[in-house]
């Protein structure tokens, strides 16, 4: 979608070393925006991303117009039965709808034989994933860490948004996700503990209003109650307007 | 989907005329079948189709199994906003997201360039090629003319459920459209009038059960009243518990 942050970067470093030819889309999808959602606000910086692009030696960057992915009569979506029913899908219900139409696009317009996307978007990169396998798309998803700023907050386009004073309650997302990981490292398997502790994290900030916070299945996405098994814990943070995102793997086994 | 008749195999002569290497499938879909339709009882002869296909110079015969187009905790669905709400949609709700999801899946296994359909399943048809476009699928779809038996009767897998006491009341479905063909042609051009003809002409069988009849756009498929552009009639009858459909295009210029 643009507004192009290291995190997007680092993606295209991962294509370059797959790919013979190297394609970036750039597109602010209107399908995945809910109405009430920041879709003619989110930041666009056609001109600085070509930049940064060019840098990195991708190829081709693709910049359709709203109106030529989305004509007039359009009406073929494509949509999941379960794994969007989760973490971000119940507070945004048509995002994964949206998400998963554009991408299938993007990916007959491109016929790409990789593609890369961030794990910061774990429910989206899962998404696609089993949109590939179940349309028996012949495409290699790869997945791409996720990359912080200094302070611990995951790279995004959104955090734009953020004023010098909400940037401590953002940064509580990173700081309980590291507390659960040092819970789990010192034998803690349940999950509502670990949840609690990191809604008690995030709720020092009367700026941060949790979306949601969850230990679930990493595959499935239905929650977790004991973690015997590497599990996601994900969550959702709306600091003022912002709504921001974060996740990671808890692994008992580590 | 298999149990072929002479009108698959004229697919298989367009196809044969377009491309290098020509490849059917046969797979009885199961996500196209509703509750209590005839997935089960659906006829097959893979042998008989094998070697009809053999004889039409067909490459390639594709005949996945069932569980290999849809293992366990498959849940990705294409969904059209519109076009499935008419005509054979609203009594086959689950029908056009089933074809629609199958045909991608095709399209994405054998990944051709040319894709035959037959125009008996004109719905079919339509769906699949705004699928196509706007999931901007780099396919030519070719639609080939109904082929029909000695007595009208549209070439169908199902008609080999029809006794021959069925045989008169299914002929009405072809006799209904070739009136309505006439009355066109002699100027009538009020919808309801033809409907209300045809109607007659399939309810002097009792054992012939309207589905639906319907004059409509021929692109969008919306009820048409005046017949001042072509148009399609298309229905839909039950002879016992055997459902036929058929359709022609209404010209008012021809």
């Amino acid at each position: 979608m643009g507004f192009l942050h290291e995190g997007h970067l680092s993606l295209m470093r991962v294509g370059r070393k797959v790919a013979d030819t190297l394609v970036a889309s750039i597109f602010v999808n209107p399908a995945q925006f809910g109405p009430g959602e920041d879709f003619d606000t989110y930041p666009r910086d056609l001109e600085r991303d070509l930049q940064l692009l060019n840098q990195e030696g991708v190829d081709i960057v693709f910049t359709p117009d709203k109106s030529q992915l989305y004509p007039d009569n359009y009406q073929t979506y494509i949509k999941l039965d379960h794994l969007p029913h989760h973490l971000c899908g119940i507070s945004r219900p048509v995002f994964f709808t949206g998400v998963a139409t554009v991408v299938a696009k993007l990916f007959n317009i491109v016929k790409p034989h990789f593609v890369v996307f961030g794990e910061k978007d774990y429910q989206q990169l899962l998404i696609i994933r089993r949109m590939v396998q179940d349309l028996n798309m012949d495409i290699e998803i790869i997945g791409a860490p996720i990359v912080r700023e200094a302070d611990g907050l995951a790279m995004s386009s959104r955090n734009n948004y953020l004023t010098p004073e909400q940037r401590p309650a953002a940064r509580t997302l990173y700081q309980s996700l590291t507390r659960a990981t040092e819970l789990v490292k010192n034998g803690v398997r349940d999950a509502t503990r670990i949840i609690a502790e990191a809604q008690k994290i995030i709720s020092a900030y009367s700026d941060a209003e949790i979306d949601y916070l969850a230990v679930c299945d990493p595959e499935t996405l239905d929650n977790v109650q004991k973690i015997d098994n590497p599990a996601l814990m994900a969550l959702a943070v709306k600091i003022g307007g912002t709504r921001l995102i974060d996740n990671t793997i808890l692994d008992p086994n580590r």
